[in-house]
Protein backbone atom coordinates (compact mmCIF):
# COMPACT_ATOMS: atom_id res chain seq x y z
CA UNK A 1 0.00 0.00 0.00
CA UNK A 2 2.18 2.82 -1.24
CA UNK A 3 1.89 6.10 0.26
CA UNK A 4 0.27 5.07 3.52
CA UNK A 5 2.51 4.77 6.62
CA UNK A 6 1.42 2.79 9.23
CA UNK A 7 0.62 4.46 12.71
CA UNK A 8 -0.96 2.94 15.13
CA UNK A 9 -2.27 0.27 14.90
CA UNK A 10 -4.07 -0.78 17.16
CA UNK A 11 -7.16 -3.50 16.17
CA UNK A 12 -9.42 -1.66 18.10
CA UNK A 13 -9.39 1.95 16.61
CA UNK A 14 -11.30 3.10 13.68
CA UNK A 15 -8.86 3.83 10.29
CA UNK A 16 -9.43 6.99 8.30
CA UNK A 17 -7.61 7.43 5.40
CA UNK A 18 -6.99 10.78 4.27
CA UNK A 19 -4.43 12.64 1.32
CA UNK A 20 -1.45 14.16 2.92
CA UNK A 21 1.11 14.09 5.24
CA UNK A 22 0.37 14.61 9.01
CA UNK A 23 -0.01 17.75 10.06
CA UNK A 24 -2.85 18.12 6.45
CA UNK A 25 -5.84 19.93 7.14
CA UNK A 26 -7.62 16.97 6.04
CA UNK A 27 -6.22 15.16 9.18
CA UNK A 28 -7.14 18.10 11.32
CA UNK A 29 -11.09 16.94 9.80
CA UNK A 30 -10.33 13.80 11.16
CA UNK A 31 -9.39 14.78 14.11
CA UNK A 32 -12.37 17.19 14.25
CA UNK A 33 -15.00 14.87 13.26
CA UNK A 34 -14.18 11.45 15.06
CA UNK A 35 -12.97 12.97 18.82
CA UNK A 36 -10.37 10.18 20.05
CA UNK A 37 -9.79 7.15 19.40
CA UNK A 38 -9.19 6.93 15.58
CA UNK A 39 -6.10 6.60 13.67
CA UNK A 40 -5.38 8.84 10.95
CA UNK A 41 -3.73 7.05 8.10
CA UNK A 42 -2.20 9.20 5.04
CA UNK A 43 -2.53 8.70 1.08
CA UNK A 44 -0.51 10.09 -1.26
CA UNK A 45 -3.41 10.91 -3.61
CA UNK A 46 -6.92 10.84 -3.27
CA UNK A 47 -7.77 8.19 -5.31
CA UNK A 48 -5.57 6.03 -3.00
CA UNK A 49 -8.41 7.05 -0.47
CA UNK A 50 -11.35 6.33 -2.35
CA UNK A 51 -9.37 3.07 -2.90
CA UNK A 52 -8.70 2.54 1.12
CA UNK A 53 -12.28 2.60 1.59
CA UNK A 54 -13.48 0.36 -1.07
CA UNK A 55 -11.00 -2.40 -0.35
CA UNK A 56 -11.30 -2.45 3.38
CA UNK A 57 -7.96 -0.98 4.31
CA UNK A 58 -9.85 1.83 6.32
CA UNK A 59 -13.12 1.89 7.79
CA UNK A 60 -13.88 5.65 6.74
CA UNK A 61 -12.09 8.17 4.16
CA UNK A 62 -12.19 12.27 5.35
CA UNK A 63 -11.75 14.43 1.67
CA UNK A 64 -12.24 18.13 0.70
CA UNK A 65 -15.25 18.51 -1.23
CA UNK A 66 -15.41 22.44 -1.62
CA UNK A 67 -13.82 25.61 -0.48
CA UNK A 68 -15.88 29.01 0.49
CA UNK A 69 -13.05 30.65 -1.56
CA UNK A 70 -11.60 28.41 -4.63
CA UNK A 71 -15.51 26.14 -5.06
CA UNK A 72 -15.55 22.92 -5.38
CA UNK A 73 -12.92 20.24 -5.18
CA UNK A 74 -13.34 19.07 -8.65
CA UNK A 75 -11.02 15.93 -8.73
CA UNK A 76 -13.07 14.66 -5.57
CA UNK A 77 -16.98 14.85 -7.14
CA UNK A 78 -15.48 13.29 -10.35
CA UNK A 79 -14.04 10.41 -8.05
CA UNK A 80 -17.65 9.86 -6.27
CA UNK A 81 -18.60 8.92 -9.53
CA UNK A 82 -16.59 6.78 -10.22
CA UNK A 83 -16.06 4.74 -7.01
CA UNK A 84 -18.92 3.04 -5.18
CA UNK A 85 -18.27 4.65 -2.23
CA UNK A 86 -21.18 6.61 0.34
CA UNK A 87 -21.09 9.73 2.39
CA UNK A 88 -21.86 9.08 5.51
CA UNK A 89 -21.17 12.49 7.57
CA UNK A 90 -19.47 16.41 6.72
CA UNK A 91 -17.62 18.34 8.53
CA UNK A 92 -16.67 21.65 7.77
CA UNK A 93 -13.13 23.70 9.28
CA UNK A 94 -11.90 27.31 9.16
CA UNK A 95 -8.96 27.02 6.99
CA UNK A 96 -6.12 29.58 7.83
CA UNK A 97 -2.90 29.24 5.32
CA UNK A 98 0.13 30.47 6.51
CA UNK A 99 3.97 31.26 4.56
CA UNK A 100 6.45 28.68 5.94
CA UNK A 101 10.17 28.81 5.94
CA UNK A 102 13.37 28.42 7.94
CA UNK A 103 13.10 30.25 11.31
CA UNK A 104 15.10 33.37 10.30
CA UNK A 105 14.33 33.54 6.84
CA UNK A 106 12.64 37.29 6.09
CA UNK A 107 10.29 37.69 3.42
CA UNK A 108 12.86 39.22 0.95
CA UNK A 109 14.51 36.02 1.10
CA UNK A 110 12.11 33.57 -0.67
CA UNK A 111 12.13 32.85 -4.33
CA UNK A 112 10.30 29.64 -4.41
CA UNK A 113 6.71 28.96 -2.88
CA UNK A 114 5.67 25.36 -2.72
CA UNK A 115 1.73 25.21 -3.12
CA UNK A 116 -1.04 22.90 -3.36
CA UNK A 117 -3.38 23.44 -6.47
CA UNK A 118 -6.39 24.23 -4.05
CA UNK A 119 -3.78 26.24 -1.68
CA UNK A 120 -2.87 28.58 -4.49
CA UNK A 121 -6.28 29.21 -5.12
CA UNK A 122 -6.86 30.48 -2.09
CA UNK A 123 -4.00 32.83 -1.95
CA UNK A 124 -4.06 33.56 -5.20
CA UNK A 125 -3.98 37.24 -4.63
CA UNK A 126 -1.31 37.18 -2.07
CA UNK A 127 1.18 34.86 -4.16
CA UNK A 128 0.82 37.02 -7.37
CA UNK A 129 1.04 40.11 -5.52
CA UNK A 130 4.99 38.54 -5.63
CA UNK A 131 5.31 38.95 -8.98
CA UNK A 132 9.39 37.33 -8.90
CA UNK A 133 7.90 34.46 -7.19
CA UNK A 134 8.00 30.96 -8.34
CA UNK A 135 5.27 28.90 -6.98
CA UNK A 136 5.77 25.54 -7.68
CA UNK A 137 3.06 22.90 -7.19
CA UNK A 138 2.47 20.66 -4.49
CA UNK A 139 0.05 17.33 -3.53
CA UNK A 140 0.35 18.10 0.13
CA UNK A 141 1.06 21.33 2.16
CA UNK A 142 2.59 19.57 5.26
CA UNK A 143 4.61 17.61 2.72
CA UNK A 144 5.93 20.74 1.42
CA UNK A 145 7.08 22.14 4.88
CA UNK A 146 9.00 18.51 5.51
CA UNK A 147 11.00 19.60 2.22
CA UNK A 148 11.99 22.66 2.70
CA UNK A 149 13.36 21.30 5.49
CA UNK A 150 14.77 18.48 4.77
CA UNK A 151 16.29 19.62 1.30
CA UNK A 152 17.64 22.94 3.39
CA UNK A 153 15.96 25.14 0.93
CA UNK A 154 16.20 28.67 2.51
CA UNK A 155 15.08 30.85 -0.53
CA UNK A 156 12.02 28.70 -0.25
CA UNK A 157 8.27 28.72 1.51
CA UNK A 158 5.79 26.63 2.05
CA UNK A 159 1.95 27.57 2.05
CA UNK A 160 0.53 25.31 4.89
CA UNK A 161 -0.85 25.20 8.29
CA UNK A 162 0.25 25.93 11.30
CA UNK A 163 -0.13 22.98 13.14
CA UNK A 164 2.33 22.06 10.19
CA UNK A 165 5.24 24.60 10.25
CA UNK A 166 5.24 23.61 14.59
CA UNK A 167 5.01 19.74 13.54
CA UNK A 168 8.61 20.71 11.61
CA UNK A 169 10.17 23.60 13.75
CA UNK A 170 9.50 25.69 10.92
CA UNK A 171 8.77 29.46 11.09
CA UNK A 172 5.70 31.39 10.31
CA UNK A 173 6.78 34.14 7.84
CA UNK A 174 3.57 35.58 7.30
CA UNK A 175 0.21 34.37 8.64
CA UNK A 176 -3.08 34.07 7.40
CA UNK A 177 -2.66 34.47 3.65
CA UNK A 178 -5.58 33.61 2.23
CA UNK A 179 -7.77 36.03 0.08
CA UNK A 180 -10.80 36.16 2.65
CA UNK A 181 -11.08 35.15 6.63
CA UNK A 182 -14.27 33.96 5.43
CA UNK A 183 -12.34 30.76 4.23
CA UNK A 184 -13.82 26.99 5.56
CA UNK A 185 -13.59 23.58 3.78
CA UNK A 186 -16.39 21.32 4.15
CA UNK A 187 -15.06 17.87 3.90
CA UNK A 188 -17.17 14.29 3.27
CA UNK A 189 -16.80 11.41 5.37
CA UNK A 190 -16.42 8.57 3.00
CA UNK A 191 -17.03 4.40 3.85
CA UNK A 192 -18.20 1.51 1.71
CA UNK A 193 -21.73 1.41 2.91
CA UNK A 194 -24.64 4.39 4.32
CA UNK A 195 -25.86 3.48 7.63
CA UNK A 196 -29.81 4.49 7.71
CA UNK A 197 -29.66 7.29 10.81
CA UNK A 198 -32.79 8.64 11.61
CA UNK A 199 -31.12 11.73 12.32
CA UNK A 200 -29.68 12.53 8.79
CA UNK A 201 -31.07 15.46 7.52
CA UNK A 202 -29.20 15.87 4.08
CA UNK A 203 -29.15 13.49 1.22
CA UNK A 204 -26.12 13.93 -2.13
CA UNK A 205 -27.06 12.60 -5.49
CA UNK A 206 -25.97 12.31 -9.09
CA UNK A 207 -27.93 12.76 -11.81
CA UNK A 208 -27.78 13.02 -15.76
CA UNK A 209 -30.85 14.41 -17.54
CA UNK A 210 -32.08 14.22 -20.60
CA UNK A 211 -30.83 16.90 -23.16
CA UNK A 212 -34.36 18.62 -23.61
CA UNK A 213 -35.89 21.67 -22.25
CA UNK A 214 -37.37 21.43 -19.02
CA UNK A 215 -35.00 18.16 -17.87
CA UNK A 216 -33.12 19.62 -15.00
CA UNK A 217 -36.42 21.75 -14.38
CA UNK A 218 -38.56 18.70 -13.79
CA UNK A 219 -36.48 17.40 -11.45
CA UNK A 220 -35.75 20.27 -8.93
CA UNK A 221 -39.64 20.90 -9.42
CA UNK A 222 -39.87 17.28 -7.58
CA UNK A 223 -37.84 18.92 -4.79
CA UNK A 224 -39.99 21.80 -4.48
CA UNK A 225 -43.02 20.61 -4.34
CA UNK A 226 -42.23 18.75 -1.22
CA UNK A 227 -40.69 21.68 0.49
CA UNK A 228 -37.29 20.10 0.08
CA UNK A 229 -34.60 22.87 0.25
CA UNK A 230 -31.84 21.95 -2.85
CA UNK A 231 -28.51 23.24 -0.42
CA UNK A 232 -26.26 23.26 -3.78
CA UNK A 233 -26.20 22.07 -7.16
CA UNK A 234 -22.75 21.48 -8.98
CA UNK A 235 -22.22 20.62 -12.78
CA UNK A 236 -19.07 18.65 -14.09
CA UNK A 237 -18.26 18.28 -17.75
CA UNK A 238 -18.57 14.32 -18.68
CA UNK A 239 -15.42 13.37 -19.87
CA UNK A 240 -15.93 11.75 -23.41
CA UNK A 241 -19.10 13.51 -23.80
CA UNK A 242 -18.21 17.49 -24.56
CA UNK A 243 -21.07 19.71 -23.47
CA UNK A 244 -22.47 17.21 -21.43
CA UNK A 245 -22.80 17.36 -18.16
CA UNK A 246 -23.53 15.48 -14.58
CA UNK A 247 -25.12 17.48 -11.68
CA UNK A 248 -24.15 16.89 -8.11
CA UNK A 249 -27.04 17.79 -6.25
CA UNK A 250 -27.32 18.22 -2.29
CA UNK A 251 -30.51 18.53 -0.62
CA UNK A 252 -32.40 18.62 2.96
CA UNK A 253 -33.92 15.30 3.97
CA UNK A 254 -33.88 11.76 5.38
CA UNK A 255 -34.07 9.03 2.77
CA UNK A 256 -36.43 6.89 5.38
CA UNK A 257 -39.46 9.68 5.63
CA UNK A 258 -41.90 8.17 3.03
CA UNK A 259 -42.13 11.15 0.92
CA UNK A 260 -38.39 11.40 0.30
CA UNK A 261 -38.60 7.47 -1.33
CA UNK A 262 -41.83 8.49 -3.83
CA UNK A 263 -39.55 12.17 -4.44
CA UNK A 264 -36.49 10.07 -5.45
CA UNK A 265 -38.66 7.45 -7.45
CA UNK A 266 -40.17 10.18 -9.28
CA UNK A 267 -36.33 11.82 -9.64
CA UNK A 268 -35.62 8.53 -11.27
CA UNK A 269 -37.93 8.28 -13.73
CA UNK A 270 -36.78 11.61 -14.70
CA UNK A 271 -32.95 11.36 -15.04
CA UNK A 272 -31.00 9.23 -17.76
CA UNK A 273 -29.04 8.32 -14.60
CA UNK A 274 -28.86 8.64 -10.56
CA UNK A 275 -26.27 7.74 -8.04
CA UNK A 276 -27.48 7.93 -4.37
CA UNK A 277 -24.37 8.96 -2.71
CA UNK A 278 -25.47 9.22 0.41
CA UNK A 279 -27.81 10.26 3.57
CA UNK A 280 -26.03 11.81 6.33
CA UNK A 281 -25.86 14.63 9.12
CA UNK A 282 -25.41 17.88 7.93
CA UNK A 283 -22.79 20.51 9.56
CA UNK B 1 -1.07 49.85 -19.79
CA UNK B 2 1.66 47.32 -17.73
CA UNK B 3 1.67 43.63 -19.52
CA UNK B 4 0.84 45.07 -22.72
CA UNK B 5 2.65 45.47 -25.91
CA UNK B 6 2.54 47.34 -28.87
CA UNK B 7 1.62 45.02 -31.99
CA UNK B 8 0.24 46.21 -35.33
CA UNK B 9 -1.46 49.84 -34.29
CA UNK B 10 -3.49 50.26 -37.86
CA UNK B 11 -6.26 52.53 -36.81
CA UNK B 12 -8.28 50.67 -38.93
CA UNK B 13 -7.89 47.78 -37.42
CA UNK B 14 -10.25 46.10 -34.50
CA UNK B 15 -8.75 45.50 -31.48
CA UNK B 16 -8.99 42.00 -29.15
CA UNK B 17 -7.35 41.72 -25.80
CA UNK B 18 -6.35 38.61 -24.38
CA UNK B 19 -4.65 36.59 -21.86
CA UNK B 20 -0.89 35.28 -22.53
CA UNK B 21 2.25 35.78 -24.82
CA UNK B 22 1.75 35.43 -28.53
CA UNK B 23 1.24 32.05 -29.05
CA UNK B 24 -1.24 31.17 -26.86
CA UNK B 25 -4.91 29.61 -27.05
CA UNK B 26 -6.40 32.55 -26.56
CA UNK B 27 -4.62 33.94 -29.41
CA UNK B 28 -5.97 31.17 -31.41
CA UNK B 29 -9.12 31.63 -30.70
CA UNK B 30 -8.85 35.23 -31.83
CA UNK B 31 -7.46 34.70 -34.58
CA UNK B 32 -10.35 32.03 -35.54
CA UNK B 33 -12.79 34.74 -33.99
CA UNK B 34 -12.09 37.38 -35.91
CA UNK B 35 -11.03 36.08 -39.45
CA UNK B 36 -7.96 38.57 -40.49
CA UNK B 37 -7.43 41.98 -40.22
CA UNK B 38 -7.30 42.17 -36.48
CA UNK B 39 -5.01 43.01 -33.55
CA UNK B 40 -4.28 40.56 -30.76
CA UNK B 41 -3.38 42.26 -27.78
CA UNK B 42 -1.75 40.14 -25.02
CA UNK B 43 -2.23 40.89 -21.51
CA UNK B 44 -0.63 39.57 -17.92
CA UNK B 45 -4.25 38.60 -16.35
CA UNK B 46 -7.54 37.65 -16.96
CA UNK B 47 -8.63 41.35 -15.02
CA UNK B 48 -6.24 43.14 -17.47
CA UNK B 49 -8.43 42.18 -20.13
CA UNK B 50 -11.55 42.83 -18.51
CA UNK B 51 -9.91 46.63 -17.97
CA UNK B 52 -8.60 46.83 -21.75
CA UNK B 53 -12.47 46.68 -22.92
CA UNK B 54 -13.97 48.42 -19.96
CA UNK B 55 -11.71 51.28 -20.58
CA UNK B 56 -11.64 50.88 -24.22
CA UNK B 57 -8.66 50.53 -25.00
CA UNK B 58 -9.45 47.19 -26.88
CA UNK B 59 -12.80 46.88 -28.75
CA UNK B 60 -13.08 43.37 -27.42
CA UNK B 61 -11.42 40.82 -25.11
CA UNK B 62 -11.39 36.88 -25.71
CA UNK B 63 -11.41 34.96 -22.45
CA UNK B 64 -11.93 31.40 -22.26
CA UNK B 65 -14.68 30.09 -19.96
CA UNK B 66 -14.89 26.25 -20.18
CA UNK B 67 -13.00 23.64 -20.97
CA UNK B 68 -14.28 19.82 -21.65
CA UNK B 69 -12.05 18.07 -19.00
CA UNK B 70 -11.30 20.36 -16.73
CA UNK B 71 -14.50 21.95 -16.28
CA UNK B 72 -15.43 26.33 -16.17
CA UNK B 73 -12.48 28.66 -15.72
CA UNK B 74 -13.61 30.05 -12.52
CA UNK B 75 -11.69 32.88 -11.74
CA UNK B 76 -13.50 33.87 -15.46
CA UNK B 77 -16.81 33.80 -14.21
CA UNK B 78 -16.48 35.55 -11.27
CA UNK B 79 -14.90 38.47 -13.27
CA UNK B 80 -17.80 38.30 -15.36
CA UNK B 81 -19.92 39.09 -11.88
CA UNK B 82 -17.28 41.95 -10.88
CA UNK B 83 -17.07 43.71 -14.50
CA UNK B 84 -19.23 45.63 -16.28
CA UNK B 85 -18.97 43.76 -20.05
CA UNK B 86 -21.40 41.67 -22.30
CA UNK B 87 -20.40 38.30 -23.58
CA UNK B 88 -21.14 39.10 -27.78
CA UNK B 89 -19.97 36.01 -29.14
CA UNK B 90 -17.98 32.48 -28.54
CA UNK B 91 -15.76 30.04 -29.80
CA UNK B 92 -14.48 26.44 -29.21
CA UNK B 93 -11.16 25.46 -30.05
CA UNK B 94 -9.72 21.20 -29.76
CA UNK B 95 -6.99 22.21 -27.50
CA UNK B 96 -3.61 19.77 -27.90
CA UNK B 97 -1.21 20.16 -25.29
CA UNK B 98 2.47 18.97 -26.04
CA UNK B 99 5.95 18.79 -23.59
CA UNK B 100 8.00 20.94 -25.32
CA UNK B 101 12.08 21.28 -24.12
CA UNK B 102 15.43 22.62 -26.47
CA UNK B 103 15.76 20.26 -29.48
CA UNK B 104 17.86 17.27 -28.15
CA UNK B 105 16.80 17.29 -24.31
CA UNK B 106 15.11 13.83 -24.07
CA UNK B 107 12.22 13.18 -21.47
CA UNK B 108 14.84 11.36 -19.42
CA UNK B 109 16.66 14.88 -18.61
CA UNK B 110 13.54 16.51 -18.02
CA UNK B 111 12.99 17.61 -14.06
CA UNK B 112 10.65 20.15 -13.93
CA UNK B 113 7.77 21.31 -15.82
CA UNK B 114 5.93 24.58 -16.31
CA UNK B 115 2.81 24.68 -17.03
CA UNK B 116 -0.52 26.90 -16.73
CA UNK B 117 -2.69 25.73 -13.46
CA UNK B 118 -5.41 24.91 -16.42
CA UNK B 119 -3.19 22.77 -18.67
CA UNK B 120 -1.75 20.91 -15.54
CA UNK B 121 -5.16 19.78 -14.84
CA UNK B 122 -5.92 18.49 -18.23
CA UNK B 123 -2.79 16.75 -18.44
CA UNK B 124 -3.39 15.87 -14.66
CA UNK B 125 -2.32 11.98 -15.88
CA UNK B 126 0.38 12.24 -18.09
CA UNK B 127 2.23 15.03 -15.05
CA UNK B 128 1.15 12.94 -12.56
CA UNK B 129 2.61 10.08 -13.93
CA UNK B 130 6.45 11.19 -13.72
CA UNK B 131 6.49 11.09 -10.09
CA UNK B 132 9.83 12.96 -9.57
CA UNK B 133 8.63 15.93 -11.90
CA UNK B 134 8.43 19.24 -10.23
CA UNK B 135 5.72 20.87 -11.96
CA UNK B 136 6.02 24.56 -11.65
CA UNK B 137 2.64 27.07 -12.09
CA UNK B 138 2.95 29.27 -14.76
CA UNK B 139 0.60 32.11 -15.80
CA UNK B 140 1.37 31.71 -19.20
CA UNK B 141 1.54 28.79 -21.83
CA UNK B 142 3.50 30.39 -24.18
CA UNK B 143 5.44 32.55 -22.04
CA UNK B 144 7.13 29.52 -20.34
CA UNK B 145 8.32 27.97 -23.35
CA UNK B 146 10.41 31.73 -24.40
CA UNK B 147 11.56 31.41 -20.64
CA UNK B 148 13.14 27.75 -20.87
CA UNK B 149 14.39 28.49 -24.10
CA UNK B 150 16.09 32.14 -23.04
CA UNK B 151 17.03 31.31 -19.51
CA UNK B 152 18.76 27.95 -21.35
CA UNK B 153 17.15 25.77 -18.80
CA UNK B 154 18.06 22.32 -20.53
CA UNK B 155 16.53 20.19 -17.68
CA UNK B 156 12.99 22.16 -18.48
CA UNK B 157 10.13 21.44 -20.42
CA UNK B 158 6.89 23.62 -20.68
CA UNK B 159 3.31 22.46 -21.56
CA UNK B 160 2.35 24.34 -24.79
CA UNK B 161 0.51 24.51 -28.24
CA UNK B 162 2.47 23.08 -31.51
CA UNK B 163 2.96 27.26 -32.77
CA UNK B 164 4.69 28.01 -29.41
CA UNK B 165 7.46 25.34 -29.60
CA UNK B 166 7.71 26.55 -33.53
CA UNK B 167 7.76 30.35 -33.09
CA UNK B 168 10.56 29.69 -30.23
CA UNK B 169 12.49 26.77 -32.21
CA UNK B 170 11.73 24.40 -29.76
CA UNK B 171 11.17 20.67 -29.82
CA UNK B 172 8.24 18.80 -28.94
CA UNK B 173 9.28 15.94 -26.70
CA UNK B 174 5.72 14.37 -26.28
CA UNK B 175 2.91 15.52 -28.59
CA UNK B 176 -0.79 15.44 -27.02
CA UNK B 177 -0.08 15.15 -23.88
CA UNK B 178 -3.63 15.73 -22.13
CA UNK B 179 -5.89 13.14 -20.52
CA UNK B 180 -8.34 12.76 -23.70
CA UNK B 181 -8.61 13.82 -26.77
CA UNK B 182 -11.99 15.27 -26.43
CA UNK B 183 -10.45 18.16 -25.34
CA UNK B 184 -12.19 21.44 -26.29
CA UNK B 185 -12.08 24.83 -24.77
CA UNK B 186 -15.02 27.15 -25.14
CA UNK B 187 -13.95 30.97 -25.49
CA UNK B 188 -15.98 33.94 -25.26
CA UNK B 189 -15.72 37.19 -26.56
CA UNK B 190 -16.40 40.24 -24.59
CA UNK B 191 -17.41 44.19 -25.44
CA UNK B 192 -18.35 47.38 -23.44
CA UNK B 193 -22.01 46.97 -25.04
CA UNK B 194 -24.23 44.21 -26.43
CA UNK B 195 -25.42 44.35 -29.72
CA UNK B 196 -29.29 43.48 -30.81
CA UNK B 197 -28.84 40.77 -33.13
CA UNK B 198 -31.34 39.23 -34.86
CA UNK B 199 -28.63 36.06 -35.46
CA UNK B 200 -28.14 35.13 -31.57
CA UNK B 201 -29.49 32.30 -30.06
CA UNK B 202 -27.88 32.43 -27.07
CA UNK B 203 -28.78 33.97 -23.94
CA UNK B 204 -26.44 34.17 -20.72
CA UNK B 205 -27.40 35.76 -17.31
CA UNK B 206 -26.16 35.69 -13.72
CA UNK B 207 -28.82 35.41 -10.57
CA UNK B 208 -29.05 34.69 -6.95
CA UNK B 209 -32.09 33.54 -5.36
CA UNK B 210 -34.02 33.56 -2.04
CA UNK B 211 -32.86 31.00 0.07
CA UNK B 212 -35.75 28.83 0.50
CA UNK B 213 -37.30 25.53 -1.34
CA UNK B 214 -38.36 25.86 -4.90
CA UNK B 215 -36.63 29.54 -5.36
CA UNK B 216 -33.94 28.11 -8.46
CA UNK B 217 -36.36 25.26 -9.62
CA UNK B 218 -39.41 28.18 -10.16
CA UNK B 219 -36.53 30.12 -12.67
CA UNK B 220 -36.19 26.91 -14.81
CA UNK B 221 -39.28 25.94 -15.14
CA UNK B 222 -39.96 29.40 -16.22
CA UNK B 223 -37.69 28.52 -19.09
CA UNK B 224 -38.70 24.99 -19.61
CA UNK B 225 -42.83 26.47 -19.85
CA UNK B 226 -41.46 27.94 -23.00
CA UNK B 227 -39.73 25.14 -24.18
CA UNK B 228 -36.29 27.11 -23.67
CA UNK B 229 -33.51 24.95 -23.54
CA UNK B 230 -30.94 25.32 -20.68
CA UNK B 231 -27.57 24.74 -22.04
CA UNK B 232 -25.52 25.00 -18.85
CA UNK B 233 -26.18 25.83 -15.43
CA UNK B 234 -23.16 26.79 -13.04
CA UNK B 235 -22.41 27.75 -9.21
CA UNK B 236 -20.18 29.51 -7.54
CA UNK B 237 -19.34 29.89 -3.97
CA UNK B 238 -20.29 33.98 -3.12
CA UNK B 239 -17.33 35.64 -1.99
CA UNK B 240 -18.03 37.05 2.00
CA UNK B 241 -20.91 34.45 2.30
CA UNK B 242 -19.73 31.40 2.81
CA UNK B 243 -22.40 28.46 1.71
CA UNK B 244 -24.41 30.40 -0.66
CA UNK B 245 -24.12 30.95 -4.52
CA UNK B 246 -24.34 32.72 -7.55
CA UNK B 247 -26.01 30.51 -10.44
CA UNK B 248 -24.79 31.30 -13.82
CA UNK B 249 -27.30 30.35 -16.71
CA UNK B 250 -26.89 29.85 -20.55
CA UNK B 251 -29.85 28.99 -22.45
CA UNK B 252 -31.21 29.20 -25.91
CA UNK B 253 -32.89 31.87 -27.47
CA UNK B 254 -32.97 35.62 -28.56
CA UNK B 255 -33.86 39.25 -26.61
CA UNK B 256 -35.47 40.25 -29.11
CA UNK B 257 -38.09 37.81 -29.06
CA UNK B 258 -41.54 39.11 -27.02
CA UNK B 259 -41.68 35.57 -24.96
CA UNK B 260 -37.76 36.11 -23.82
CA UNK B 261 -38.58 39.23 -22.68
CA UNK B 262 -41.69 38.36 -20.85
CA UNK B 263 -39.67 35.13 -19.47
CA UNK B 264 -36.85 37.44 -18.13
CA UNK B 265 -39.25 39.47 -16.34
CA UNK B 266 -40.48 36.68 -14.31
CA UNK B 267 -37.25 35.65 -13.92
CA UNK B 268 -36.01 38.99 -12.32
CA UNK B 269 -38.72 39.18 -9.81
CA UNK B 270 -37.96 35.42 -8.61
CA UNK B 271 -34.60 36.15 -8.13
CA UNK B 272 -32.35 38.50 -5.32
CA UNK B 273 -30.04 39.63 -8.06
CA UNK B 274 -30.25 39.17 -11.68
CA UNK B 275 -26.99 40.28 -14.45
CA UNK B 276 -27.67 39.68 -17.91
CA UNK B 277 -24.58 38.91 -19.91
CA UNK B 278 -25.58 38.84 -23.26
CA UNK B 279 -26.84 37.23 -26.13
CA UNK B 280 -24.93 35.99 -29.16
CA UNK B 281 -24.52 33.16 -31.55
CA UNK B 282 -23.75 29.82 -30.21
CA UNK B 283 -21.26 27.60 -31.95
Amino acid sequence: MEGQKAQDTRPDRVRVAYQGEPGAFSEKAVRQYFSGGVTAVPCFSFPEVFEAVVAGRTEFGMIPIENTLAGSVHPNYDLLLEYNVQIVGEVKLRIVHNLIAHPGVPLSAIKVVYAHPQAAMQCDQFLRRQSHWRVQLSYDTAGSVKHIKEQKIMDGAAVASKEAAEKFDMAIVQESIETSPLNFTRFIVLAQQGTADVQADKISIILNTRNEPGALARILTQLAEQDINLTKLESRPIAGKPWEYMFYADFEGNILEPRMQAVLDRIQSATTYLKMLGCYKKV
